[in-house]
């Protein structure tokens, strides 16, 4: 355990160097072209969610990623909470997500009245195991004229939820697969995947909707927002009018024509959007160039294994991290507390979503994958400016 | 009819000048102090929800309407979604709000599962009826050990919003009692009525909980924005809690206790919202000068009555607009196009809650005053910079 702990400070010293005081995890990086495009905005005086910057940095997302359309939001909470509306999920449908995943993921199901079913992660991708979910859903579900039901609880299966994990793509072509051939619609919750392609095409964009965040500790931040995306243009329309309070113009009057939501992006923060996006290839160069510092670096050490990309993946390697090869809470604590302690700012995974008090008795399929990525993983400084420290 | 349009234009004309193209309903002003803050805040690389400029914008808020805690937030209706929670109000539970209010009053009731109670506005204050609440109540609510119920529903009343319109206060004082009366938690959606006072007292601090909003047409804004305004200290950490994702830090990982939500807002927003709030004092001076050459434009043409303030109470003045005599939409409708087509951007108020198809049903007393101001009342120009032009 100390001989893993010591080996690792020496091992990060070599591609960050002795910290003066602390390196954090992730930081944003601010230009001065951010700073130029919103004091424009600002001399604009359009600051609110109407704006000529919302719309630009809808479109610079959607050359980025390729996806027809894509709708700005506040954050990505209400960029998932919306893309499971636009799936057609409801009141007391299940939707299956990985245990392993930010509680986002988890609330925002919550937030449709739906229920979520937990799902194992593997080792390699650390997101949805397809071959696991795939007996398991041999197993639990059966065809009715409604959907897929759950032979359990009685309830329409209705979505699944592949998150990209640190920037490494979930298995999404054997997900999509699975999804067809249980009729449910799949969301890629691609929060920390801006910027990663598998088979040359944008996470985010291969199931019915798929969803980005620009929070602070993001590739790109906008202070806090996200993004919908989606091809169809009625789920376009649809995107617009129930993040926009499904408000409707009559007359001289508007009225509203279903619950809505208040959910678009401030111009003021799309503005520092439109300038981040375009220094995103910039933070992708240097993020593989840091992860590669990472994996030479680190390769040598017995009992751990880094994330890194599978072939026909290019991940955007928002985070780097790796595996302790016994999963062992008290050796993975023991590590970050080291490395923590000399200012390499370390984390663990989150806990999985099995284990909070709310969530504790969802219907869930045997999760020990997820419960060994918890206990083994590990994340590692990866601001995309540290590169320069491993030249 | 056509003649109080005529006279209606004389007197925008006498106030505001001719418009070169179109006066907009109301505008943010940026200054050069706004421009400085949000660069300092771009500066310092802390753009997202932590960060100095929330809490100095939290300190601002607090100094300025003398609540003991404000909660800085994405905007007002997630203000108001968890005023909702930290009122108590749960699954099932009716809520009595105005039915003459913007749709996110009554949306944020149905975020929390509970059902919205329509109650009538008065002609004064634009807000709730008190006596008629009074009457109603003695009616339909009868005592059982959980709290008043709803005899006819079965269901039990827990809380109680009124809505200060335009920034003329409800009654405040009388609904309070009521409030008590039928042991609701009284909520205050204080959206459109920062700077104004009952009898010294900011509207938003005289219930358990209240509202701001700092949305793009409000008196200040942070782009988009809002405030939970509490004075108790349990209240103000569970507010805390809910709008973080109720996140609790656990050795070296975080876990989460109950389900929260993604509400807190950007430091990039905040440090907009400091130096707003700084040109308050400005913008209510102003606005109060605008006011008054309304009132003295407007005052001779028959027919109409602009909307003051009454004794006791310092208005904000956001809006200033007027009653015809007649409630006649089409007569409401000729004047707001006539003008509208000279360039002065007038509009009605708000379609009645009950009017809208996902409302249509809910529990709800007579509503001739809301349909009576709902057709009768118009709305003016009203930016803080058009003060000068009636000097």
């Amino acid at each position: 355990m100390r001989d893993i702990s010591a080996k690792i400070l020496v091992a990060l010293d070599e591609v960050l160097g002795t910290p003066d005081t602390s390196i954090p995890l992730h930081e944003p990086e601010i230009t001065e072209q951010d700073k130029i495009l919103v004091a424009k905005c600002l001399n604009s005086g359009w600051v609110s969610t109407v704006g000529d910057y919302v719309s630009q940095f809808e479109k610079l997302i959607e050359q980025f990623t390729g996806a027809k359309h894509a709708i700005a939001v506040v954050n990505g909470t209400a960029a998932l909470h919306i893309a499971l509306l636009l799936a057609g999920v409801r009141k007391g449908d299940e939707v299956l997500i990985p245990s392993l995943t930010f509680v986002a993921t988890t609330n925002a199901v919550s937030y449709c009245g739906a229920i979520p079913h937990f799902v194992d992660s593997e080792m390699n991708s650390l997101a949805i195991d397809p071959d696991k979910l795939n007996s398991y859903l041999e197993n639990i579900a059966e065809e009715t004229k409604g959907g897929f039901r759950n032979k359990k609880t009685g309830r329409i299966i209705r979505a699944v939820i592949p998150v990209h994990i640190l920037g490494q793509p979930a298995e999404i072509n054997s997900l999509l697969a699975i999804s067809k051939r249980y009729n449910l619609k799949l969301i890629e919750d691609a929060a920390e995947s801006l910027g990663t392609f598998v088979e040359g095409k944008h996470t985010g964009t291969f199931g019915i909707v798929g969803t980005l965040s620009f929070n602070g500790n993001k590739i790109i931040t906008t202070g806090g927002g996200g993004a919908i995306l989606v091809n169809d243009s009625n789920l376009e329309e649809l995107a617009r009018h129930l993040t926009t309070t499904a408000r409707i113009k009559s007359g001289v009057e508007f009225t509203h024509d279903q619950m809505g939501f208040n959910y678009r992006l401030p111009n003021l923060n799309a503005a520092l959007g439109c300038s981040q996006i375009l220094a995103l290839e910039g933070h992708l160069h240097r993020k593989r160039t840091l992860a590669e510092s990472y994996i030479k670096a680190m390769s040598a050490i017995d009992g751990i294994k880094m994330i890194s990309e599978r072939s026909g993946v290019k991940a955007n390697y928002w985070l780097n991290g790796f595996i302790l090869d016994s999963a062992n809470l008290e050796e993975r604590n023991n590590i970050i507390e080291t490395t923590n302690a000399v200012g390499y700012q370390t984390r663990p995974a989150w806990m999985p979503m099995h284990f909070l008090p709310m969530y504790k008795d969802c219907p869930r399929m045997d999760l020990w994958g997820a419960e060994k990525i918890y206990k083994s993983l590990i994340c590692l400084p990866s601001s995309s400016f540290l590169a320069h420290l491993s030249d």
